[in-house]
């Protein structure tokens, strides 16, 4: 096994990368902000029209009360009064989500080295559920790739490497440090978009970042990674290295990754630095959760 | 119908209150910040041990692939590799969570005048679903009843008024002002969880704001109300007042309510100001969202 | 309005055609067994490989216990002993299902008059749900349309007529009697089947009988309708007739639809009679039911 | 392991003792029929008021299309036409239902030796799925056990014994034998029900066969065996004895369990045997089934 942060925060740490976030951290990020423009980061959590996998099954709202229902009659309101709810099914892994700690393992063994096999069908992950993760802020840095290269979106079979990241970055102006949460935009998602509303369907494959450069990220310490595409790495995974983007980062590193976010109005407004906030879903022992991150400008 | 905000931000408006967050109302929110610290305000999204109505079924959490699953082989993927993932069933309004505009009707009528039947099961709310209120942020304000007072909880018949709020506000050194988000401590839910942890099954009745507390805030044009009970308003409904502080707070004034959080923290630290941001899943249509808002001191 | 059977069997009736399967009828059925062979007339209720309505979302077993969980272990239930067990989340119209005299309306009204507004989200039908058909029995009769056709499936846009349904009778030696449930055997499903097993992904049109073809047999007074295709119908509806045989079968005579049959076996033993039992899952007011209706020759 | 069905039909077998019910077997069933009458043995699959295990959450049935909905829309079909659909989350066990031969496990193992390891969360059992037992039919046999000793429910800590259901059987003029499909009824349903219609919530002792009975029926050969309680066995498990009943009848004899099931109806009419019809959903991997099965007197 290479470089990696196994033990760095002691042998029962299931926060990761995550402890990179102080308070100073937080506080320097949230001082630092200078329009206060919120930006939502998430897509639709839809039926269609929206990155999802078949074998998952869609997310689903289904009308648990309308106002064609008067269960709250019993508590004396009146008929034309009276509360409307619904019953979400979501797979955790649905459109823009979190993947927790226990969301991937390489060679049976999770991040720290809690073992793969410690799972309950029942009770869920005994270790590093999104539920340790759960809600954190920190300094967020977009890389507009596709900015960059002054094109909508990278080719289907881009690899992205270290130097590219490094380049972007700097002419976008930003340093990529300790503790940042780091977002890359590949426009992706906005061909994905776009076919989908000319009424294709859209593939499979996406550009994402190689290995060395999920590398490139790790050694400079950052606390997340988040990107417009839907698993960070390419699809299909570079020849003889599957899942190496997830090993990488979530294995060893133990750095959350964040996936099919809605980075074109940061990009649009040429927003490269902002507080960044999020509030995963604290279920007890999931491997991820559907989220709504929030930029602050 | 008395003084309401239907029409303020023109017909068609579907965000209500949260209008109040401007850029500036939320750039000097972020700006105040003096520690940094990080509190997460909801409670684990858990089957059991936690506030939940027996009518819209409990969350829950079912695995769908674990490590013994080798759905990824196809992508080249070996067996001692692989991912974890789960499919979640949650009522919108389980645990810590938003009601949507289009939670609650009055006369037939939602916020700003659209009509309750605007319902389909399968599109849902046509109108002021929580995917238009979505993410959000501003300065959060904590109005700890339960310290101010001196008590562990509120008994389960208080019904607060307006001048135990200001009363609160004044010791504990806070304004309310316009585009605030307000927090309640009742204390309620330390109750629960204490009876929950002895093996008590706690009971359904709970202390909350009047309608006339529920006006005293609304007057004060804050922009969002939350509180660590299940219904900001007390249970059961005070006699003839059925759903009265939602009638007046989600449909009068078109302000979002999040209830059962977990501000035992922020009281504890006396933590009364703070930077407080919110993420709702933004699926379309949803009369509400499970949430993980975020307080940032 | 046509020849309906609106108010037949008075004007609460929820059974419609069902109120044919006297105990007589079910006796001489039993009766005329021949062999004891019994026939699963139902597809694997499974995610993939089998015909599904994606907006539906597909069916979906997930685990709830296996042997990784201990939950029995508070009733004294040794770690090496226990129970597995699984939450269900179907679509109603999965794969092999009944239509509940609910599932279609026309002119804003279900068979008996009764108006398709009488629906709540929590309620779900207040009348003609699947539960009051719930388990019949009776005689079950095959037409194998392809068989006596001499191909093994009709083509996509084959409208069955009545002079097919008559000359198939004939061919295959059976009679269509009051209160007979008949199954049609087109073929498609064997296509689908193949098509799927080739990795290909079968098109949505289907053939199946055409409106004439459902009075013919309407005015034999059936009580139940199966067939092996998605809608009975043809898909897409010939043109000017969106409906037609569920609003002839469903609504005019209230006569239950059974979709997605497995009829293959019956077709290839040449088993024309036979003894028919259904039972359908009695969830109140509920629109249709997954199903495995049995034969028995 | 005392006596037992591993290997008596292959190593391989996964059907138990529903490999008794041969074509003739079932062909004698059908002919003995002598009245016609249809029973559908049944509870409601209701949200509330029926026996249901908290852990597993409630069965629920949410509306997918109702008339609001115009989803049909672009297949032609004019507004005031429709589909209504649901979409059902169902506990496995809910309810009445059927136990797969993969349901439980004792030291490790599931019937014929499989182990009970062999359980992947996306697949289900690789082996003795509930579409392995599917759908089958036979003679049923009534036992009475209530009725038997003139009272309309067993004392909540009884233990059936041997001997009463051998008098059972004689006093009600059946005899048990190898193929049959026995039903036990208690009577602790209606006490349930009774319970539940004078609003009070029913306790979860339950009476149920004991070791000894189990291990009586199981001698005769029975091919599957029904009760209208909640686990064939007493709850609480009788001392020492945790599983006895579940490890006798599924795993060491392959016999599937059939709980909650309505036999009053059967009862009232003395009505002891009959030809049993139950076609379970075919769900591959599932570990059991929400059933409606049927007789026919």
């Amino acid at each position: 096994m290479a470089e990696d942060n196994w033990g760095r925060w002691g042998d029962d740490d299931e926060r990761g990368t995550l402890n990179l976030l102080t308070d100073d951290v937080v506080l320097e990020a949230a001082r630092s902000c200078r329009s206060g423009k919120v930006y939502r980061l998430s897509l639709p959590l839809a039926r269609t029209g929206v990155p999802l996998a078949a074998y998952r099954g869609g997310p689903q709202r289904l009308s648990l009360l309308t106002e064609r229902d008067n269960l709250l009659g019993v508590a004396g309101v009146p008929d034309e009064d009276g509360a409307c709810e619904d019953v979400l099914i979501l797979p955790s892994h649905s459109v823009t989500h979190i993947d927790a700690l226990c969301h991937a393992y390489h060679e049976g063994t999770f991040y720290n080295g809690f073992p793969a096999s410690g799972f309950e069908p029942y009770g869920g992950a005994t270790r590093l559920g999104v539920e340790k993760l759960s809600g954190f802020a920190g300094r967020g840095v977009l890389l507009d790739l596709a900015g960059f290269l002054g094109v909508s979106w990278l080719e289907s079979d881009h690899v992205i490497a270290p130097g590219e990241l490094a380049d972007c970055a700097r002419a976008q102006g930003v340093e990529i440090r300790a503790g940042d949460i780091v977002l890359l935009r590949t426009g992706w998602q906005d061909r994905f978009l776009a076919e989908v509303s000319r009424g294709d369907t859209p593939g499979h494959t996406q550009p994402g970042i190689g290995l060395e450069a999920a590398r490139y990220l790790a050694e400079r310490d950052i606390a997340a990674l988040g990107a417009d595409n839907s698993g960070i790495e390419p699809i299909p995974f570079p020849a003889g290295r599957p899942l190496a983007v997830h090993i990488e980062m979530l294995i060893r590193r133990g750095t959350p990754l964040i996936e099919n976010m809605m980075l074109r109005e940061l990009a649009a407004d040429g927003c490269h630095e902002f507080l960044f906030v999020l509030g995963a879903l604290p279920v007890p022992g999931a491997t991820g959760s559907p989220v709504n991150p929030i930029a602050i400008a």
